[in-house]
């Protein structure tokens, strides 16, 4: 599986591999991940009620940011926070913040809480918390193999809320059964992996599974449908491949076995996708 | 609705009601709720993963706080938390917070979290968070509005987790046209409200749904099964009824319109119910 070069079985994409050491920001003030603190009455902490991002550093620049606070922005409306994400000052606060960890690679997360307060009809975030978190980190640019199962998750799971309960249990069981990811299908239908989205390589064309109120449309993803004339059409979870998967940290990567069987290849394809993404910060290995 | 007296459109469910100059006990250090922190990086926090349980507080006693505790056990176990609740003296910890924050009438609120750190296979909690707020209350008895919705929820709807995006989305709906509970239907079945247990009073017998892989069986919902001779089965959602409503905090109430249309009503039935609940220290009022 992809991996950070820790633990067994730390998936990369978690805030809980910064490290104590490192300094992160709450609410614009920073301050050692070990002794950072939020209220015990946030609704993050008591209801799962809050929106995040995760975004890839290469070269101390933290990549695509500008798309990563619009889907920010769009999942804030969503969840009816309303606000607006541009006054949080998260740009300057993430260069910040990744200038004083002295992050040249790794990546950045960044969290919008529905704060303490609630009205049930207006659900405006009265006093949202933002926390940003930064590491160092390499990603693995090599091939994975994933199984697919049921979708277990709810009716947001359009929006990047912090419940991802029933995407870790799915993981689980990839990752249990031997795979590096698992794939949520729908009436055999693929609609994205537990933190990728997919790419099906069909007839020369890239095409990716339509994600409207079922997935998550990742920003790597729209970069590809915009810049590398990849189409919308439904995968069947009986393809033959070749499959990619994408997302913010590791980019492109292979899948190479789906539920066992091997998947067709064709590094030409991906070498297309990795130039793509190279325009953009991407490292091109 | 029901309400503690608080501000429009407050769902009295809520740990943010809690007042700012209560205590709260965060890992059995007290502390006062405008100052009780946790890490940024616990998961509760970063990804919606936790399970809490709400118990009602009557005469200064937590309700049925044995059976609250081996729910917590059982959420603990279906979520591979792999802790002993037994060993978080939550009863003692619950009794002394009740008594400094003297609350007489009101509710209690435990939630333990997986805390920090991961390992996604075993999904331990390495070192998990427990959190107890409690806040002084009062509960209405008065009957309520019902409108039913198709069930946004995930596949741990079973488990009381911290998530609540769906289901308060589901009640903000309800409110929003009038009613004061949603209630989630599949199959033109009902399953369960936002926060109670239903149930049919037919042909002179209670019977509620069988909520396995599907809803939270609440406490109130079992000690009625086991005294009230309840019976599992399906209840339409076309029913006339009489529908009772039952949570840990406001007992049992009466449900007098489902979509806008009256529902029959029993109050012998009702008085039935309160007596049973009455044996468990709730008022029969």
């Amino acid at each position: 599986m992809p991996s950070m070069g820790g633990g067994a079985h730390e998936w990369p994409y978690l805030a809980t591999n910064v490290r104590e050491s490192e300094l992160v920001d709450v609410n614009d003030f920073v301050a050692l991940a070990s002794e950072a603190r939020i209220s015990v009455l946030d609704r993050s902490v008591t209801y799962g009620d809050a929106i995040y991002t995760t975004l890839r550093v290469c070269g101390g620049e933290p990549l695509l940011l500008d798309r990563h606070l619009a889907r920010l922005q769009r999942d804030a409306d969503r969840l009816m926070f309303g606000i607006e994400v541009a006054r949080l000052s998260l740009v300057t606060r993430i260069k910040r913040l990744l200038a004083i960890n002295s992050v040249l690679e790794g990546y950045v997360r960044a969290e919008i809480t529905r704060g303490t307060r609630l009205d049930l009809v207006t659900l405006k975030a009265f006093d949202p918390s933002s926390i940003i978190t930064t590491s160092s980190a390499t990603f693995s640019s090599s091939p994975i193999a994933a199984r697919t199962c049921s979708d277990p998750r709810d009716a947001f799971r359009d929006a990047k809320t912090t419940n991802r309960v029933a995407a870790m249990f799915s993981l689980r069981s990839a990752l249990f059964s031997g795979a590096d990811e698992a794939i949520f299908v729908s009436d055999s239908e693929i609609i994205e992996g537990t933190c990728h989205n997919i790419f099906e390589l069909r007839s020369g064309a890239l095409v990716t599974p339509d994600v409207t109120d079922r997935g998550l449309a990742g920003v790597i993803r729209q970069v590809l449908l915009e810049e590398a004339d990849a189409k919308l059409a439904s995968v069947s979870w009986t393809t033959e491949g070749p499959l990619y998967a994408t997302n913010c940290l590791s980019g492109v990567v292979e899948v190479t076995e789906l539920n066992g069987g091997p998947l067709r290849r064709d590094p030409v394809c991906l070498s297309r996708m990795r130039k793509i993404l190279s325009l953009h910060g991407y490292p091109t290995n």
